[in-house]
């Protein structure tokens, strides 16, 4: 089996906030408007790479890249100048775990200025992988959240059950694991992971619910880029539905491991 | 001083889990793009009644809606269909707290059956205000959160810190003051409340720092509408900067109390 | 029947040219994607007025725009420097004829430099309608141009049949009328016209039959703002299909004229 | 060097037509943004595979797609239906001149039902090129159009003028060389072309200076794909402006026939 070798890309807005307040603030819904257009651009622009971006904080993002090349990330780039009234500096780094790969992408924009540098704009800094690496991905989402959440607490409770269940997670993947968590809408979280077996999502499981009372399952996929990871992870939640599982491994990893 | 009654709006997009994954699960950046256009469109057909919608989990977003009745509802319900290959339910309500308010307008949507029964589609419930009220708008950000954050941490932990600063301030604000938080990207966070003074905001801010060590500042709006609520916040805010103050109310709020 | 006076807006891309080229040619794709993407948000901005855009050029769109001010112009152009890399510049005018009002609206642009100076940015000039003016519409399209034409002839050909008869009815209208076209895509036509008659209509329609061998239908709306003049026109071109008739007045320019 | 061989999609929006006008007619901005909307999207997802797209009539466009096969036309199909409250029909073919392609992608759609049969939906017939051909793109531009129109006349009597230059460039193009041009915008327009060699382009260009009275110039690129020819083109379009001369083609073309 191909070993896990995670690609992340920072993406980050050159120099957003002084934007957002000059001459004065703009219109908030303006800037909403703007964020979640420049997110909905890049998860096509990078899907056609079969990467996957994650909103995180809107003016820094943060995707799985495996596969996309500088030139591809120039383009990107380039597609955002050509679109947009902000541009886009980009760090690009590799890793063993996604902790290690999203801390080198960081490091490789911090070195070349501060975030808010007027002058620092559209760097791309990084080595992209040579050697092809794997993808895992793990696909999360909350048990009968509509039956249980949606349809009987209000709208504002449910979404505060769902986040102090995303926020456990969040923490407990990223401190056992070196993972990397995003809430990407619903009762749905995606972790990056890297090399974690069924014990141990069975652990992150057991951990959710015991400090946030949330109960979750999931699906995992291992492929060589996030998109076909993240396809069979959520394959694999499918069947987690139907055989009433809570840990379901996608087929292209059992295949791999068999 | 007009009275604080603020109208919320709870936008649900119609069996949007059931539609993610039939026939088959949908390519995830189809559907973020799905979901963050989605949210990009109804900022801007809300803001055009200078109205505010939060993305929430996108498949339930909870807008404040002061000023826009039922037919201006129907419009903005209409616009979606015809544009998405998804509907939306809308429940409004009006409250003197937000959560008495997103209380009642879930309330409304729920009692027309389930956000997955393929059958209820399109329902438009509630009672739009008929006497005005106003709404308090609350802009919060990190102090120094490039310097000492983004500049400093790798992406991934600098949004973990973010998000503990968030998740804080929004138990917070729910149990102490019926008030209904939203992370809106960078370091900004947008409270609904209704009503909090001065000392209100700094025990949120000395609660937020001491349990999740982030120091926050606050602008505070108050206006007829959430749009103009929250650019007198904005630029409330914009004034901690230049004074290094870290609770200031909007000219707006300050007139409407002489 | 409050008179007809159409104010005209020219939207005019900053510079454009020398911009799709620097610093090398952009990716027409992208260019194409730029384009059309700014006409539908300002379809939008500007339909939140009640007014009507045309894509025209695309890098010149002219608009009608009764009841939008010079401050709701601002908006309009913040809106795009706020989303887009390219800024507007809007000369504004209105004229008893919409050909008056095209030319002035272009006059007042002209008279602050050219369309390619890098430093004419953001010019927004004329003088918006201060008392009410109404605005009559013409909605056209070709008979039976389903069975007729694109069930039957290569896609290619139809689209030259449709050309030829919006360029024959173009120059008619503008010669005839003083009156200003847009093909609007499938078969349809707009006019924006003033105080056109049924026969003349009716002789818009043979002209075009006998020039360019397309028969077309028309519904005429006439109101206070171009959207409801327009919603008045696709309702009695509505009427012409089931009547069979080719020429329709809407009621409310028919309750006008009574 | 490679045939010239070019692969034509006809796009074509199911039953289009009938729910512009159901229940009631739509309001026209929210029709033309839907359109162009779409339009956007299908450049940048035919772009991916470096192909073209043209707007046409917007519910019928035209698309060069060398080098996407039936797989990937049915992911575009998929990406529309998934966004999108209307889904879209494909009809695939190649020729040995553009409209011989255009003509049996028509047909192979025509063949399954009617554009307004509500039942023939997301149709995909059509045989994808086996073999590689090559595509010749030429892109032309009005000589001098911003200083002798842009700035001197009114926008629509501009707008007309391209007009007429467009449409007698599309009427001979397509009788003399079986070629289809397509304006897009600006003062631009794109022909898709097969072997055409600089004598045929400098007897264009004469007979749109007699006949409308237009100057134009033309950039040729010829490759295996639309994006990389219409690139070589714009490159070669340069160039006239460099030189001074109304015909240029393309270093790979030139390249190719050595």
């Amino acid at each position: 089996m191909t070993r896990t070798e995670t690609q992340v890309t920072l993406i980050q807005i050159d120099n957003y906030g002084p934007w957002t307040v000059a001459p004065s603030p703009k219109r908030e819904p303006d800037l909403q408007t703007l964020q979640s257009r420049l997110y909905a651009d890049l998860s096509q622009l990078v899907a056609h790479h079969d990467g996957y971006v994650f909103f995180t904080r809107f003016d820094n993002m943060i995707a799985v890249t495996n596969g996309i090349d500088l030139a591809g990330h120039r383009r990107i780039q380039d597609a955002v100048s050509n679109r947009y009234p902000v541009t886009v500096s980009l760090g690009v780094a590799t890793g063993a775990s996604p902790r290690e790969a999203v801390g080198e992408a960081t490091a490789n924009l911090q070195a070349a200025g501060s975030a808010q540098d007027g002058e620092r704009t559209e760097i791309l800094r990084g080595d992209p992988l040579c050697e092809e690496g794997a993808v895992q991905i793990a696909h999360f989402d909350v048990n009968d959240a509509t039956s249980q959440y949606t349809d009987e607490l209000n709208a504002f409770e449910v979404f505060r059950h769902i986040d102090r269940g995303y926020s456990a997670l969040l923490e407990y993947m990223y401190d056992a694991h070196d993972s990397l968590s995003f809430f990407i809408g619903g009762d749905n979280v995606i972790s990056v992971t890297a090399g974690l077996d069924r014990p141990a999502f069975d652990a992150a499981i057991d951990h959710v619910e015991e400090t946030a009372g949330i109960e979750l399952k999931v699906g995992v996929g291992h492929d060589l880029r996030a998109g076909d990871a993240g396809m069979a992870a959520k394959e694999a939640l499918e069947r987690c539905r139907e055989r009433g599982t809570r840990v379901e491994v996608g087929a292209s990893e059992s295949a791999g491991r068999a």
